[in-house]
């Protein structure tokens, strides 16, 4: 649809134009951007749903609001943050059916209340297409104890929580659990990299290990399928809102006898050094980009 | 559009539902919610832009990306505080125009800039249809020094800065200057409540005399009219994009000589203690929404 143009490629020129402040400890470009707040630090995240992309305009709509908050919920998790406050600016044109909007909300506050999240301002507003919304989220970590995509050492192993690939026939990408708990489990635990899957393994694998500047090795076989997936839905679908995450071998050999959440979690490669500029293999050495697509960008979607 | 429905009486059913925690000093309902951040108070409120509605197809980009800023810089202006950082989620119909996006982030970052804003966070996707860009603003204030709209108390004045009315012919709904200055000013002065312009003088007006359980008298030929402008306009149309305040008849004597901002400031009515529930009158009793309408509804634009 968008020959010529790339989300990546198009915040790749816009960063380097930002400013920053005394306050600021990470910008954008990570799952959240982190700010000082006192003794504490604040993380904090956008993201959105659209009707026709994210959403159809026949979903329940108590399942839209829900799924709304809960990809804001998986970026805070990634961060090992824990969720706070939201605030919601909404142009819908379900207006003029009020019962949408009511579940809308009804579904995105069952979340928030389950998840201990406030919802503290809003904006609301109409238009005559398709609806879109934005929520913000905030969360904290106590100290500067928050996890990026770029921490992760040479030789650490890459794991996975959950099972990927068929997240919209399934609709996982409606129904998924965020891994808030497990986000702030693995940091006390001591993971040096972690981020949330949302536009394929393989691309979301690759960017974490660009920003750790390591190359990534992926066993593409270890991966645990979404009933109905096959190995390239797994790795290039996206949608998947589970955890990924790196750790040194030593840590490694007690991280699965501590494991005590009920999603599993899978060993599903290892970061080599390399400067992070050669394209993601496999054990056996292909370039898994050529073998299954670079993955799932939104602006293709 | 959508008759039977209105913001207002929505998000009156929707405020009981919100928990609230620890933290929150000052939930939904005003121009900023405010959450305590160790020593530091943070501000917080989000708004948005939606083609069509806010601008036109037509309008340059780069004063859309400024407007989008500027709407969201007059909230934290309303509260007296200082702004710090934003993020922004846009769904553009616009992608495959990069020039169009790049002006867009072009004049929002000039206005950041000049504000001490960072842009810290975003999300970009596609829509098929009108552009929608929401904005989420943070700023501070020291200790919990923010001021609200619910702090005027009998006998105040009302005072507005600048001009009203004939805000969109005249392009001032493009090119407002936020009263971010003044705002932190006013608060530092001792002024009551305040909150920015946006729905009309006449309905926010009235919105700040029911936050603080008082009725309304604003004398409507004091009120400083843009060029091309009615009294009409500058009660009901909004955008305006002025900061309305109270303060005590005593702080009032020392205001205009202590002023020394460009913009001038009126004094445009009182609040007169009767349970904020009688609608808005003139200073010869006639009721103002009968003489004038209620003003500039964003579901009714």
């Amino acid at each position: 649809m968008c020959k010529g143009f790339s989300e990546d490629s198009f915040l790749k020129s816009l960063f380097p134009k930002l400013n920053s402040n005394n306050d600021l400890l990470l910008g954008p470009g990570d799952d959240c951007a982190v700010f000082s707040c006192g003794e504490k630090s604040l993380v904090i995240g956008v993201d959105q749903v659209i009707e026709g992309r994210h959403y159809l305009a026949e979903t329940a709509a108590v399942k839209v609001g829900r799924k709304l908050l809960a990809r804001n919920l998986s970026d805070i998790a990634a961060m090992g943050a824990t969720p706070k406050f939201a605030l919601l600016a909404s142009a819908s044109s379900s207006l003029n059916n009020e019962d949408w909007l009511v579940d809308f909300h009804s579904g995105l506050l069952d979340m928030a209340n389950e998840y201990g999240v406030c919802l503290i301002g809003g904006d609301l507003a109409v238009t005559n297409n398709e609806s879109v919304a934005s929520l913000t989220i905030i969360g904290e970590v106590s100290g500067r104890e928050f996890v990026t995509r770029g921490g992760a050492e040479e030789g650490d192993v890459l794991y996975a929580t959950g099972y990927f690939g068929n997240s919209f026939l399934s609709e996982h990408h409606l129904n998924f659990v965020p891994r808030v708990e497990e986000g702030e489990w693995l940091k006390e635990f001591g993971v040096t990299a972690m981020m949330d899957v949302t536009d394929g393994l393989l691309q979301d694998a690759t960017k974490l290990s660009g920003a750790s500047q390591l190359n990534l090795v992926l066993d593409e076989a270890a991966v645990l399928l979404r009933s109905g997936a096959d190995v390239k839905s797994a790795l290039c679908e996206g949608e998947d809102y589970e955890l990924i995450f790196t750790l040194s071998k030593e840590r490694e050999s007690r991280l699965k006898e501590e494991w005590a959440f009920e999603v599993p979690i899978t060993k599903i490669g290892t970061l080599d050094f390399d400067g992070g500029v050669k394209p993601p293999v496999n054990s056996q050495g292909e370039d898994l980009q050529s073998k299954y697509g670079k993955g799932f960008d939104h602006f293709d979607g």
